[in-house]
Parts: structure tokens; C-alpha cells; sequence
């Protein structure tokens, strides 16, 4: 009895979601709200930064040239004139030959002078300062268009905003941010033996494991989820929540696809409300997923088994979810070590199959399919490729970290 | 002239955090706000988990003796029963000998049957199934305690909880979670100079980067970020804002340490309300970092440079921000490659050099003091140990990413 008619491999399957997902619009959002978020536009310096000659150092503002041979056999002695301040002060002064105006770090260098003998370098001697090694021109200072140039790109597009770029758009002035919408992702669960978490199952009855799972991989990826419950065995009930879903959101995703009876009500509301572009893929776990599209917009179903369906949001739901906000680099985190126990592989399938790491040594988990536990035993996976039959023991291997 | 008198090893300064903050106490919050919080006990599954015999595969329920010597040349032929139903069914029938029942995957097995047989391996015959490959005791079944037995720990204490731990609490029924509080930090930033970055500077004067880096660098890691604004150079004022904030965070950081007229500002704020515990790390950049207990509460003064500001807040405020959540591993990303240019550095101070990768290229990024640029444009960074001059173009190094 064949249940699947036509398989799909994996980066097919991929192809077809990077077809059917846009890249949605922007908005402009308070900096400090942007952590995490999708740069959507090239974002360009408004000025120069600094903008005005500043000391990197504590140190004397000084004529370079003054001090060219000073050493700490023979020191030059300068003339300390009125400190300088820090912040906008109006006049600064004006540093004359043999003459000097202390600046501490960050502050703006008087005319006059071209860099900075820093304070661990001098002794002081009344009205004069005495330099024991001298400088370059521009030694310890910030020309005022060294960290940006007024129109340089701060930040691409597509970056992800961490505290680093933050930093960078702070010191500009960009306090407004053009980024990326969050994709809202609706989840529908289906199954008539899948009650809610908050209710004591009867006999026969299990939890709902995978709307709490998808939700939270979704705002682990950057979208906002939207749990709309458990469609158990009514098709009216499950076309209505789905229709509702389309209206709300830029992505509906159906979890129980590991019953023939239950996969019938995934596939049919997709049917009814737009079509079916692939059922069946080769990966294991994560055979029995559905790609559709309805009223434009991805619709994916995935198995029921939770362990199933954590893989299938890693193959599919990231780069939909990445899709959606233009993100042109996200990092998987791996790893090297060495495999402690054989596993093998179906040929004609990727597999991915479970792991977890203790220093260099990888063990495969064995996942029984439906056990829930092995989500939290794992620390990532192992991807073989669909033309591999496994990997000995003793090989390096890399791990891909969830 | 000598600014920090007693300088102390990076060890040592994160000793002394780890000794000043405490774990903060636990809260419960609903399951699906948990993302990313840490648990603050041992969870334990309240109930066996499936709590039934469920069947893994789409097929029948079976005696497995019935089925032992079946195979495609001489099959079982079994009787077919009124099939089960998914979910609480009440009365789901019993298999006797030579019988069996339709169970999709996920359904409970009926009294009687031990095993079931993929749907794939069997034919129809009007009211009888042909069995092509006969199945062994237990085979495609899950038995009521094999994901949990009641009583196991779910979740350890001290566990970042991540979509996969959200999964198995929610198949546990644990809706509630016990976690610690996020550790609430409030950010001061000082210095003449600084203005907020909505602000356009005047000559001299420079947005305030770090309460923004700073603010997302503490939500990155798990804790409520509180802006307090800038002090600028007002010492009581300064004091005040330091009092309202130990009253209302767990934490604070007082930015600003890079110039000599500054630094005082911050220290004799600390000492005033508490007292200084470091004043000088052995650590480039980031010497001019102080640690201070007030009121009980730790106490940072990081660098007035954004990118100095940055190795601290990783080499001190991560531990900090880890000790108050109890967490018990966070993950630090790492990747190896090979240095394209020399790095050089002093003896007796750990370096923290920002670097490029690219495939397996590492490349230096020199951070003259000041710049924010560095900021985006480095992924991470290489340790240099304190006892260590540099490392060589060409040696593989052990690469950090932020």
C-alpha cells in the first residue's frame, strides 16, 4: 500500500517554499525595540562620526612636531596652557608652538594642535609639561570621519539587529529603524485523540505538544505565533479555523499529518481553500509533510509526532520564516566530533538524525517515533545526505546544533 | 603616572561577580511565555507519558504469536475486526487469537494485542488481512511510561528553555513553569560629552551608544534592561540616579570609565553608596573597569568606548546575568580557522582580539580605540591568554563568535 505517490527531496521542498514566500513590507520601529528584528533597506550614515578631531587618549594636545625627538633622555618641555573641557564648549583655544592643552579621552582636540601625548608619557613641572616620548602627526586621535563617512552604509539590508549594530545606529542617530514585518504564523492542530495541555487527558487522549512547540520556534525565528486550537474530526470546523488563519496571517502551519485519517483532513481543508504543491518528502523523520498554498500564502503540514515535526520546522518553517524578513545570513551553530556508535541510513532520503555531544564524542539518540523525550536528550542533529547508507563509529562528524 | 594601582587578573574580576551576585528567586508563568527563561527547579512529569499503549504506525493491532512466521512467501492471514478509533472511545474491543483491529498511528492498542503491523506490510482480503512480514512482541507500540513515568525529572533546574523543553512540558501538562525572575539592570551612562542619540550633537559632543548596546546586550541575555539617561557632570545628581536605581534593579552598570575626570565621578558614586571591590582589569580593551557592591547589588563601571564597553559586558555582565538566573550551561558558540595576519599582544593581560571570519579565514580587525565601526564589523573574537605575545599568520585559532 503505498500512501505516498510522489516524494519530493528535500531541496525541492525548500525550493518551493522560498517560491511561495514573499519577503514582506517594513516598518520603522524605536531602535531600542530593534533587537533581533530584519534590517529591510540599506541604512546610511546621516553625518560624519565623530564629526570634530577627538582624543583617544588622557593625554596633552600638542604640535607634533614639537615633540618629535622627545625621549626620556632628552624630554621635550612644552607650555601647558588652560585645560581643555569636555562636550561642547564653545571657544577651546588655540595651541600654539611649544604649547599644549590637556584633553581627556573623547575630547575634542583644540586648533593648533595634531595629536595627543598621552598623560603616562609627561611629568609635570609647574606651568610646563616635560614629554618623554613623542608623537606622530594625528597619533592618538579620531579624524572627524573615521568610524563613518556622512552616506556610508551603517548597516545592509537584511542584517539581523544585534546589541553591535544597535551600538552603530545609537552613534548616528538613527533612532527610527526600517525593518522587516514579523511573518504572523497561525497554528492549527489537528487530531481527535490531541486535547489541550491545560486538560487532563482521558484515556486514549494525549496533549497537544506541537502548537506550544511551532509557537515557540516561530518567535525563536523571529515571527509572531498565532495558536488558533485543535480541529479533532470536524472538516467544516477545520476549513473555517483555516480560512480564518489565511485571513490573520502571512503563514498558516497544520500539525498531525502521522494519521491517514487525520492527514486526509490536512490535505482536503488545503485543497479546499487553494492546492497542494507537494505531499511527501524524502526525510526522515518528516515523511508525511504537505506543502500548500492558499489565498497566496504557505500553508505547511506536519506530522504529528513531535520529534517529527521539530525536524520539519528546521527544514522548511526556518527558511520560510528567514524568507519572509529578507535575512541574508543566518548562522547555524555546529560542531566537529567523533561518533561513538554506527547509524545507518535509508539511501533515497535525507536523514537527520538526532544527537547528542559531551566534548568531542557524538552519540546518536535513538528516536523511537513518537516519543517526545528525545527533543529534550538532543542537542542537534547529524544531516546525512540521501545518498549515504550511514556513518561508522570513529568517524568526525559534523553536528548541526538545534 | 600610575591611573589603576591595583590591577587585577580577568579570573579574578569574574570571581568576584560570581561572588556578589546572587540567584535571584523563582516565579510561574504560563508555559507559553517561558522562551528562553530558566528553569528554578527540577520539573517532574506529573503522569506516565503516553499514560497508554499507543500504536507508532498506521496498521492492525495483532497478537504478535499470530504473525511469527509470516513473510511475502508464506503469509499470515488474520481476521479483521471493527477498526479503533483515535482518541477517548470508551469500549475499544479486544483481539483474540487470529484476530486483529485497524489502529492509525497514535491510537490506543485494544486489549489483547501486543503489536501492530504496518499497514505496508499487509493486503486486504474482503474481512481477512493478508500479513507479509510477521512482527515480534511490543514491535510499533509505545508502552504507557516509555516516553515518561510519573515522577521522572522532565526538565533539570537550571535549564534554558528552548521550543524542544516548551514540547515535553507541554506533554506533561506542566502549563505552569517555575523559573527565575529576569534580573533587572539599570544603565547609567556618564560623561560631559554625551548626548542622548535622539539628539543632534554639537561640536564635541557624541551620542550615548553605550546605554543602547548596553540595554540590548542585558536583554539579550536574559535580564530587563533600565535606561536611567546620561549624567553628565553633576556628582549629586549622579548619586541620586545611582540610589533610585539600586532601589529599583538587581544590577547596575555605570558607563563611562575612559577619561580620568569621568572615572572619578563613577567611582566616588559607587564608593559613596557601597564600595569598590576592582578598579583595573588586566584585560585589553577594558582596563579601565571597575566593580562595585552597593546596597548589596553588584556594580559595574564599564568603558566610555562602545567597543570596550562590548568585551566587558562579555567578559563580566554575561557571568553576572548567568549567576542571577541560576543558569547551568549557556552555549558558547565557537569555530576554528586560520589567522591571515600576526596578532601581537602584551604580556600580563588577557586580549580579546576582534576578528572577520570568512570560510576558514580569520582576519584581525584593529580596533583603534574609539571606533564604533568595529562593532559590525567583526563576528567574534580570539582570546589571548595574559601569558601569551600573539599568535602567528597561519596558526589555526580557536575563534569565539559574539
Amino acid at each position: 500500500m503505498v500512501l505516498f505517490l510522489n516524494i519530493i527531496q528535500v531541496d525541492e521542498a525548500v525550493n518551493i517554499i522560498n517560491t511561495i514566500t514573499p519577503k514582506l513590507e517594513s516598518e520603522t520601529i524605536p531602535l531600542l525595540h530593534s533587537l533581533g528584528r530584519i534590517t529591510a533597506c540599506d541604512i546610511f550614515s546621516p553625518s560624519d562620526i565623530p564629526g570634530f578631531r577627538r582624543s583617544i587618549k588622557d593625554g596633552f594636545a600638542v604640535r607634533s612636531a614639537d615633540t618629535a625627538s622627545a625621549s626620556e633622555i632628552s624630554p621635550a618641555i612644552i607650555k601647558k596652557l588652560k585645560p581643555a573641557h569636555m562636550g561642547y564648549q564653545g571657544e577651546l583655544g588655540t595651541v600654539g608652538e611649544g604649547e599644549c592643552i590637556y584633553v581627556p579621552t573623547g575630547a575634542e582636540i583644540p586648533d593648533g594642535a595634531d595629536a595627543v601625548v598621552m598623560i603616562e608619557h609627561t611629568e609635570g613641572a609647574g606651568q610646563r609639561i616635560i614629554i618623554t616620548k613623542g608623537v606622530k602627526p594625528y597619533e592618538n586621535i579620531l579624524l572627524p570621519d573615521e568610524d563613518f563617512r556622512a552616506g556610508e552604509i551603517l548597516i545592509k539590508a537584511g542584517r539581523i539587529i544585534s546589541p553591535r549594530e544597535m551600538g552603530v545606529l545609537a552613534a548616528s542617530g538613527v533612532v527610527d529603524v526600517p525593518v522587516i514585518k514579523k511573518p504572523v504564523v497561525g497554528i492549527i492542530s489537528t487530531g481527535i485523540e490531541i486535547v489541550d495541555p491545560r486538560t487532563l487527558p482521558r484515556r486514549g487522549e494525549v496533549r497537544d505538544v506541537n502548537s506550544t512547540v511551532i509557537a515557540a520556534f516561530v518567535t525563536e525565528h523571529g515571527g509572531l505565533p498565532r495558536i488558533y486550537g485543535i480541529v479533532r474530526d470536524d472538516p467544516d470546523e477545520g476549513y473555517a479555523i483555516l480560512e480564518q488563519a489565511l485571513m490573520e496571517c502571512d503563514a498558516v502551519l497544520i500539525s498531525g499529518g502521522s494519521s491517514k485519517d487525520i492527514r486526509d483532513i490536512t490535505s482536503s481543508m488545503i485543497s479546499r481553500l487553494g492546492k497542494i504543491l507537494a505531499h511527501g518528502i524524502a526525510l526522515a523523520p518528516g515523511k508525511p509533510t504537505i506543502i500548500g498554498q492558499c489565498r497566496n500564502k504557505p500553508v505547511i503540514g506536519v506530522p504529528g509526532h513531535p520529534s517529527s515535526t521539530y525536524i520539519v520546522l528546521n527544514v522548511l518553517a526556518a527558511p520560510m520564516l528567514k524568507r519572509f524578513s529578507g535575512a541574508t545570513r543566518v548562522r547555524q551553530v555546529k560542531g566537529q566530533g567523533i561518533l561513538v556508535e554506527n547509524i545507518t541510513s535509508e539511501q533515497g532520503r535525507e536523514e537527520w538524525f538526532r544527537i547528542s555531544i559531551d566534548g568531542d564524542r557524538v552519540t546518536p539518540i535513538p528516536g523511537k517515533s513518537g516519543l517526545v523525550r528525545t527533543l529534550v536528550e538532543s542537542d542537534g542533529f547529524i544531516r546525512i545526505p540521501q545518498d549515504m547508507e550511514g556513518i561508522e563509529a570513529g568517524q568526525d562528524v559534523e553536528v548541526l546544533y538545534w
